[in-house]
């Protein structure tokens, strides 16, 4: 079994998509920890934070480890003309932004960390610093021009509000997002290729597409 | 209310997702009828030979014209280098394809043919010469590189066979997907932002998020 260290459906949906059979394990890790400028390190950061977090829980709720074979932590953000654009607070916030967003474009990236729990260890120093690989993949977004009134009617739904960047292509969001560069699921919380390259370092290619 | 002419459920859902209420009218076009080796003609032709004669079976069928408002038919191909990958005939020509996409790369056309009914003319020649348009969107996709087991893997699930060029990037296929470059929702069978652009040139933007 895999552990998933997120919360989010669309992270979760991802791993169906694959046939990845996982438990959700989410981490207790408080975000507005970490301040830190560089939007790829952010994310990477933060990624391995989720994961340590994750991983601690399932060892002190006294899990059988040997039940898990990999668990995965994973942060993204959409960075836009060098800002940083996590989760927008408020309406005004989320129109704003959108307003400089249309027809321009920016990258979400995803941090990734993957701790393989493939052995008899239970001990989370040992396991997070000599099972763990981590990487940060980006995808590039160009959005369509958009009217105030799409703008609008797009705020006043609860899809951008739970979104880095605030927007979902999965969902409404897909409508104005004219083309990306790069890996698609990353978009959507993250990269499955990343994620199979990586399994395949620890020999853990078996639990993808497992019927 | 929005008319789409094609059986593909992955289309279906990608009109879901903008919440753009739609009939679906299966046409009745012999596709094996168009023989041209050129895959933007190709899809082009196809796109609008299914538009057209889905408008025929709905003025047929006597459905009150004036309760829909647009059509769409689509069409999509895989082209690789040079070659055009339609849904794979059998297990042994999609391995054989598989085999050769691995770790390269190609182009995912899809053909679009949008009709608009917004009026009282019932006659399908004016319908169809004075209200139409049509636009090809190319997506360039580069693959893993897989190896014969799991070629063997994905050729013995039912997903790739319904697929142009053998794949679906929204399913198990996801995981055999690098990068991709230029519109997402074209991947998938039909281009969500060429949809928005020609609703709009028809004064039919209210048909999107229309909850």
């Amino acid at each position: 079994m895999f552990v998933l260290a997120s919360a989010s459906k669309a992270r979760q949906k991802l791993l169906d998509q694959i046939a990845l059979r996982h438990k959700v394990i989410v981490s207790d890790f408080d975000e507005t920890q970490l301040q830190e400028p560089d939007p790829i390190l952010k994310v990477k950061l933060l990624a391995k934070a989720k994961a340590d977090s994750a991983l601690k829980k399932l060892i002190e709720e006294n899990h059988a480890l040997n039940t898990y074979q990999a668990l995965l932590g994973c942060d993204s953000l959409f960075e836009f003309k060098g800002e940083i654009f996590e989760k927008p607070i408020d309406k005004e916030q989320l129109i704003s932004r959108w307003q400089r967003m249309s027809g321009q474009s920016g990258f979400l990236h995803t941090g990734h960390c993957l701790i393989s729990l493939d052995n008899s260890k239970s001990d989370r120093e040992s396991i997070s610093q000599n099972n763990s690989c981590d990487g940060v993949v980006s995808t590039r977004i160009e959005f369509m021009n958009l009217s105030n009134f799409e703008i609008n009617k797009y705020a006043s739904t609860s899809e951008p509000y739970n979104c880095a960047g605030g927007f979902a292509i999965e969902g409404n969001g897909g409508l104005f997002i004219k083309k990306i560069d790069g890996c698609f699921s990353n978009v959507i919380g993250l990269s499955l290729p990343w994620l199979k390259n990586n399994l395949e370092k620890f020999g853990l290619s078996r639990l993808l597409l497992d019927r």
